[in-house]
């Protein structure tokens, strides 16, 4: 609701850093940046490099090197990508017709139809309202954005050992287990153990509360709801709705460990977003703004800081080359970082190796109908007891002839049950655990994709999974530069594995050397 | 999951039919029509007209009396329908620049920019997964549907009288919500007051439940979580998250008499969806398809059954008409039913007249800027205690310049408010509740639109609110047949003010008429 003007924050921004030097306005820029979330997203303001050219090396061409490559060019920087693979957009991948999976070992050639809506996001998937950086370039980038079903009442959650080993509708599952909680309290409250805390008149409201959150009889039983679902009628009939799961099976099942409140995270919760046509429009968006050079299949050989700048060698081409920048903003996967010959100070190398990668599995499927919606699910996720977790329904192109569905989606430890078969075999143990959910799922494949990002060339994972005690003793060495070296990316952020998390980092390494720049230009002028 | 096969459904019908007659097999076919939560929408299995062509009249060109005319052509019957209105559709209704809005004495042209993107749905404006017969046409018609933000976590509850007066993230209040519920739950829970329904390792599950549940610490008591709503942070800096609003306050307020539980009601749970660029998509298409007359202007003087079908007297075009038809379906609103000259049982009269019409009244605003995308808003509602109620955001075209935005939405007892101001009144009232919840709201007005619905001409009312004494004595004396004249539309149903309720009324009449059809010329043919 709050606007937050941008003319009185460089005001005030003005009056900190006379209170309290550069370092002063650094904090609080990034603070105030990071803290908008409710006004527009703070505007990078960079100085625009007067005089002689500066130079600028992107290690990297995923989503926090393409916006520092887009962000500096602008302000007079003279930029260039290095980027290892032959792709741009890191682990921003969408997959389609003819598409080649850069899986080590074992090339997968995506054979979905030679159609625009025949996709599949490999890597994010989903945008939610509070990553402003995200949604802010989309916005100046003109990347056309759609609202995305994510949590899905009709679609299923499943156990095999529980409820019979049938699907329930999701609908039904938060029903009753609201139902249930909401029965228990109505009870606890006629006990009278809340006296001690709430007056005899809030005691009264909280009895309501409990039977309008939990849809309870005038007894304040819990007998069903058509919450749950329309078990039959409702149009020219009157409506029935289901019986109750008991409670008893409810608590002994395990979609409340996880499923029933993974929409609760701001990250999952509704409305989420995606880029139309595919996640990866907003890399080909940069790459079409981007004037610089972005130099694919470079791979990078050594990193040293030196009196003057950063000076990396490269492999390009069948050759060794060198380039020499004054700045450096390099996103290769820390766990790359040791086995490059580079001069860094020990802890600073320490701490990349300390940082532990997380691992995602994903597995799409073309299906030749959209069965789903025959079923009233208009996009959204199943859970599954079954290793492949997850089943994503698509929620553009509504009653289209055809459409991808995530068929798996493992997380770290569970990634290298899939990683060790052939693409074949995990489509096919795939198949066989989509058939439980939807019997004749099978049959409605027909073609698919994998995604170990574990063993994907020059990834060989995903987001860093940060343990408080590397954290405590490395993030303030990692996010801070060595020299004119920043290592950045989403793995130096607390927000690990999503764009917004990428494009947070580079901001701060970008609003970190800026303050450097200015403090020198400053320095240089009183000199005069 | 379950697919009800076609083939089978028609074979275990013909059984049904062999046991019990066609009576059977139409309270079956119904049933099992309206009880496809999951598989496919049954289709309509009319039988075809052979031999002399059979007529139909169908008075009113709502959703209902589109798909009578629609359905019926299509076997072979000659339909003609009777808008008394100028305009098809009834209360689907897509404002859009120049549209005249029909309220009875005071007239007001839709200024909305020239763009088709600048259109407001004053009628229905929402479709749910388990709506059948509503997805299926648009299926058929080729009406294309986009996901529709209903449920938003970061829109607001504002309460005038409650939290300062401030506006808060829903996120936040259900958060609060949750977080305390469940913390209460868990001081009961080692108060052991369930020992005699749980055993021993069931409570032990129910306290991990309600800590997973309510995001409650360690000690099972609630701090507040980041399910609420990053407060700051949470990319480079950790992230905070909102003091918990005291379990007294949340209490007091009003949320959780309704906006709490509203999405888990299946006709606004998640997903939702609309048809793009306008929910009167589906009125364009269905008269793009239906190849018989629709005369608008038509105004029903009197209704009469007669000893071969039925007959109607109409004003269309300063003269007195009449036609004769074999059957009538009749959309006319049930108020107004008695003063239309008629030869009706005086108990159908009855019930007609005991039937309690509810208003509704919308008010839209076209807004400069789409400022709730700068506070991360990306469509649904907003609800506040003012008179407006709610302010919904769209959730298409995300990013572009300009927005419709639902100002008021106000309910049955609530609408009379509105309706006695004039255009102008309405849209200033509206302006300034708008403000109150987004400050600068009222300087992104650019134009305004009012429907109340109690005063539209030709039909002075909204769906028809059924008290259960009404329902208990009139709706069997309603939903079937008045000789061969059928009422219907969504107030011959269970449901409504919804177009799915008028299309299942439809359905059911066209299948009663069916029936009695497939009857007349078995005995026919029994006769020969």
């Amino acid at each position: 609701m709050m606007k937050i003007n941008d003319l009185s924050r460089r005001n005030f921004l003005n009056l900190v850093g006379v209170a309290g030097g550069s370092t002063a306005i650094y904090q609080t820029s990034l603070a105030m940046g990071v803290m908008s979330e409710t006004g527009k997203p703070a505007k990078l303001d960079l100085k625009q490099v007067k005089g002689e050219k500066k130079s600028v090396l992107v290690l990297g061409a995923g989503i926090s090197g393409l916006s520092v490559a887009y962000e500096l060019e602008r302000v007079g920087y003279q930029v260039t990508v290095l980027e290892a693979s032959k792709r741009i957009g890191g682990r921003n991948l969408t997959l389609r017709h003819g598409d080649e999976i850069d899986e080590l070992g074992q090339k997968q050639i995506c054979e979905f139809d030679d159609d625009p809506k025949m996709y599949f996001n490999a890597g994010p998937a989903r945008i939610p309202g509070h990553h402003r950086r995200v949604l802010q370039y989309c916005k100046m980038l003109k990347v056309p954005l759609q609202i995305k079903t994510n949590f899905s009442r009709p679609a299923y959650t499943h156990e095999a050992d529980h409820f019979g080993g049938e699907p329930i509708r999701v609908s039904r599952y938060i029903a009753d287990a609201r139902g249930f909680l909401s029965e228990l309290l109505h009870k606890a409250v006629d006990k009278n153990i809340f006296d001690e805390s709430l007056s005899p008149e809030e005691i009264e409201k909280l009895r309501d509360f409990v039977k309008n959150y939990g849809d309870l009889k005038a007894d304040g039983t819990y007998q069903g709801t058509i919450r749950g679902g329309i078990k039959s009628g409702g149009m020219v009939i009157p409506s029935a709705s289901h019986e109750p799961i008991e409670l008893r099976a409810l608590l002994d099942s395990n979609f409340w460990r996880s499923g029933l409140v993974s929409s609760e995270n701001p990250d999952w919760g509704d409305p989420l977003m995606e880029i139309s046509g595919g996640m990866d429009g907003i890399v080909k968006a940069f790459v079409e703004a981007i004037r610089s050079e972005i130099v694919t299949n470079a791979q990078v050989q050594s990193i040293r800081n030196t009196t003057e700048g950063v000076a990396v060698e490269y492999h390009h081409g069948g050759k060794r080359k060198q380039l020499k920048a004054d700045w450096c903003f390099n996103s290769i996967p820390s766990h790359f970082m040791p086995s490059i010959p580079n001069n860094f100070a020990d802890d600073y190398i320490a701490g990349l190796s300390a940082m532990s990668r997380g691992n995602f599995f994903k597995l799409g499927f073309q299906m030749k109908s959209r069965f789903w919606e025959d079923e009233g699910i208009y996009g959204g996720i199943t859970r599954t007891s079954q290793r492949i977790n997850q089943i994503w329904y698509p929620s553009a192109d509504i009653h289209s002839e055809k459409g991808v569905v995530l068929g798996a989606y493992a997380f770290h430890g569970q990634s290298g049950f899939f990683e060790k078969m052939t693409p074949a075999e995990r489509l096919n143990f795939a198949a066989d655990c989509g058939e439980v959910v939807h019997p004749g799922y099978r049959d409605q494949i027909e073609a698919g994709v994998s995604v170990p990002w574990g063993r994907m060339n020059h990834m060989m994972g995903c987001g860093v999974i940060w343990s408080d005690e590397v954290r405590a003793k490395y993030w303030d060495r990692l996010r801070l530069p060595e020299g004119r070296h920043y290592m950045m990316g989403d793995q130096i952020s607390y927000h690990s594995s999503w764009q917004e998390g990428a494009l947070a980092s580079a901001e701060f390494a970008m609003q970190d050397m800026d303050q450097r720049v200015r403090a020198a230009d400053a320095a240089t002028t009183e000199a005069k």
